[in-house]
């Protein structure tokens, strides 16, 4: 006796019969089934396995499994940075505000979040927007970043770390239908949350490529190209930029953010600069320089028009605290009924996790030099900085040196993207085992070394090339990743 | 000179004349358009306004403005429970852990959070699912809570706060076009976060109506009519309970939960409890049965085969933390490709805010009787949960005193849904105002009295009667809203 046939979905039991499930692979939502986040994919699941069995004293050719898949600062060891510790735990636990070991600096800052708080406590909703004092801190933060550049808190969102501004923002943009669907312009490589977030939502993803060649820059007549040839099966609309670059660690110089700047306001683009990484910035020639700064100074018929969303995150910077959830947006020239339903769609969701929040606020509202933590604060925040830059100099170093792999200069973020060169023999293997060829090789590298990177393929790459994205935040990489490879180097850290 | 014609998204500008917005209520996605959540609608804007005009010396009749919109514990001055606060704050600034001032088993229960998180920091990502350590011990709060029933851990899923998992699960199940559509069952009247997430996905609503004349029980011949006129253009495939009932307060009885769940078994709907007030249960003839619960003690073919996830936050209960945005589900019966689904598509989001994850980990893991917190952990509880009980019932006896009001006993979870007589004249009124009448009486309400609800047309109500949700969490409300009524009645409080 089986269940009755035709449509699973209504089918009934019969006789003590397992029931047919309502949500099979079959039945499963089409977009969700399109997602991809490599970030968190197959590899890291092997990592995970491998970390058992050395926990459970199996044997590897390595002792720990070192994970360079995720920008994940703490926990490589990073430590919190103390005035923004002691500031949310104040907020979080008010009675210390009488402690004589917390200082008065801190102190004034718990007490400023705390009134933005109803009953003056993090356990209540703030607006959909954010706690408004820290909206205003962020807007001051902003102009004082720009030089002056004006910045409205009306225009500053809280976000549960950048990633939910970038969708939310993704969410308004994409309507239509066939040839009308909204494009959204990506770089390629590109973090793959923009893939995955298109995917979900059913729009169109256009690749526009970076330059390898060029020290992944980005090339205006690319952005051209993949225009003219997305017009053909969509409607682009939506221009994602990634700056300082995640996976490839380029800083874009101001005369390319003018010429993307330019062509979005000819193409009528929405710009969505993904600027998590504005602090980390370590080649000695480059600089930071936010599309809103660059926007002004084109004069006020660009500033005043084009549509652009910048983002930031706690996550990131020198404070590395992912696990907050902190983030803010700003939206500037955005249609003020379109703004009412952005209020409306995020006020579903309540609020951003105000610990998040707080977070937020220290970093944009840090110890001024007249306050008892400013020193501390910054040394803290140098030596973060500091190290980064050294790691970013020696992955750039230790890539280079390792036969078979091409690394570009890291300029910023936390990432290298480096080339490596895959045998035919090696590409024919993996294509054998049903698998992308770098795929393949991050596996190897996994279970020889016990390093832990993403191949290129989930973030995208020109067809017949191959690369892994590697997070330089921990430093014992180097030497072993030399030892695994195929050379016969003998260079170590 | 003016825009070229035509397509307005590939207009340029010209002769330096504004350009025209890609984003538009034109452009703005359609799904996102249909959206509603009357909890942060147009009442609560208006709210915010007269507390300015009160704010800057304006006069109104009242002195400020009382929100009863929204179940937000804190903001009415409800205090945090000490413990959980401790253990967060330890977590955060683990340099505490030194301190003689934090008791031992909070300094227990922070230093176990910390091992499972990466470098023992709060600021590290947690797995997508969430720090272990803490769905173990939801797994254990759970077995515990529903007396024996079995629950693994690896079906726990952290979550940002409830509503993140709960549109998490609905946007796995939204698949197919037209009469395959998938629909989703759900309570009339009921919390707006349900028809604005199937708003969002473009999925079908499906309505079933609570009993208003029995005490808003859930009616399973209500649920085979629903059903059955759904079939006719969708394809329901998911039931949504709220128990205890958002916004209408009841405590669902075993047996009821019996015959939903014989019910979805029968027609193969996957069940979503929304169980978020399970702690707030106050009549005396009242007793919270989790879904999973009544299931196992169904016998194992519904045990074994009805998919059912059950949402619980850290928002509502005795703690009322929702600035944390806390939460977590669990999934019984998923299919396991399903569940890597889920899992994927979680992963985009990085992770669920580690200090809401403590936060809940307080929750499922409070003192117990051997340890130091315990008496004041408990008499703290006792208190809330004590003065919510007291303000259910004085809720209940004042609202049954004003005249036009009829309210139904209220056992649980934190409002009130009264339904309302307006006046033929004044439903004329307001439809000539464009408005439903429920709108106009809050508003009117809100200028007359400060207090600030929200109308029942928010939640859905049947055709022809009005209400509105009152949340209970002030005591200040009764006197005012006899005095604001229309009655001649002299009951104070």
């Amino acid at each position: 006796e089986t269940l009755s046939s035709g449509d699973e979905r209504t089918a009934r039991p019969r006789n003590g019969k397992a029931r047919e499930k309502t949500l099979t692979m079959e039945t499963l939502n089409p977009q969700v089934k399109a997602v991809e986040y490599a970030v968190r994919g197959p590899i890291v699941i092997k990592a995970g396995e491998i970390e058992r069995i050395l926990q459970e004293g199996g044997k590897k050719p390595f002792t720990e499994v070192i994970k360079a898949n995720i920008g994940d600062a703490h926990a490589m060891g990073q430590q919190p940075i103390t005035f923004l510790r002691q500031v949310v735990a104040l907020c979080t636990f008010p009675e210390l505000l009488d402690s004589p070991s917390f200082p008065e600096d801190a102190k004034r800052r718990a007490q400023r979040i705390l009134q933005g708080c109803g009953g003056r406590s993090l356990g209540s909703y703030s607006a959909s927007q954010g706690v408004d004092c820290i909206r205003q801190d962020i807007a001051a933060y902003i102009e004082q970043r720009d030089q002056g550049v004006p910045s409205n808190w009306e225009n500053i969102f809280l976000t549960t770390g950048a990633s939910d501004g970038i969708v939310s923002i993704l969410r308004l943009l994409v309507s239509g239908e066939g040839r009308a669907r909204t494009g959204v312009m990506i770089p390629i490589p590109q973090y793959p949350l923009y893939s995955a977030a298109i995917a979900e939502l059913g729009a169109v993803q256009v690749n526009y490529y970076l330059d390898e060649d060029n020290c992944w820059a980005l090339d205006v007549h690319e952005l051209h190209r993949a225009y003219q040839a997305a017009k053909q099966h969509c409607q682009p609309r939506v221009l994602c930029i990634i700056n300082p670059g995640n996976p490839t660690g380029q800083v874009q110089s101001k005369k390319c953010i003018e010429d993307v700047l330019h062509f979005a306001y000819e193409e009528n683009l929405f710009v969505m600069a993904d600027e998590v990484y504005q602090e980390n910035v370590y080649a000695p020639d480059c600089e930071f320089h936010s599309f809103k700064k660059v926007l002004y100074e084109m004069g006020p018929e660009y500033f005043n028009s084009v549509e652009l969303a910048s983002f930031h995150s706690t996550s990131k910077g020198y404070t590395g605290e992912c696990g907050f959830r902190g983030g803010f947006m700003e939206i500037v020239n955005l249609d003020p009924e379109v703004k009412a339903q952005l209020v409306k769609l995020l006020s579903v969701r309540l609020c951003p996790p105000v610990a998040g929040q707080a977070a937020m606020d220290v970093i944009v509202n840090p110890p001024q030099p007249d306050e008892p933590s400013f020193a501390q604060f910054h040394k803290e925040k140098a030596s973060v900085l500091g190290a980064l830059a050294d790691k970013a100099k020696l992955t750039e170093q230790i890539l280079s040196a390792v036969p078979g792999i091409k690394c570009n200069p890291v300029q910023g973020a936390m990432y290298a993207f480096p080339q490596i060169f895959i045998p035919p023999r090696a590409v024919e293997e993996a294509k054998a085992l049903g698998m992308q060829p770098d795929m393949l090789y991050c596996l190897r590298l996994l279970e020889e070394t016990g390093i832990c990177v993403v191949p290129g393929s989930g973030f995208g790459q020109r067809e017949g090339t191959y690369h892994f994205r590697y997070v330089y935040l921990n430093f014992l990489d180097g030497s072993r990743m030399i030892l695994g490879s195929s050379s016969h180097s003998n260079a170590k850290v």
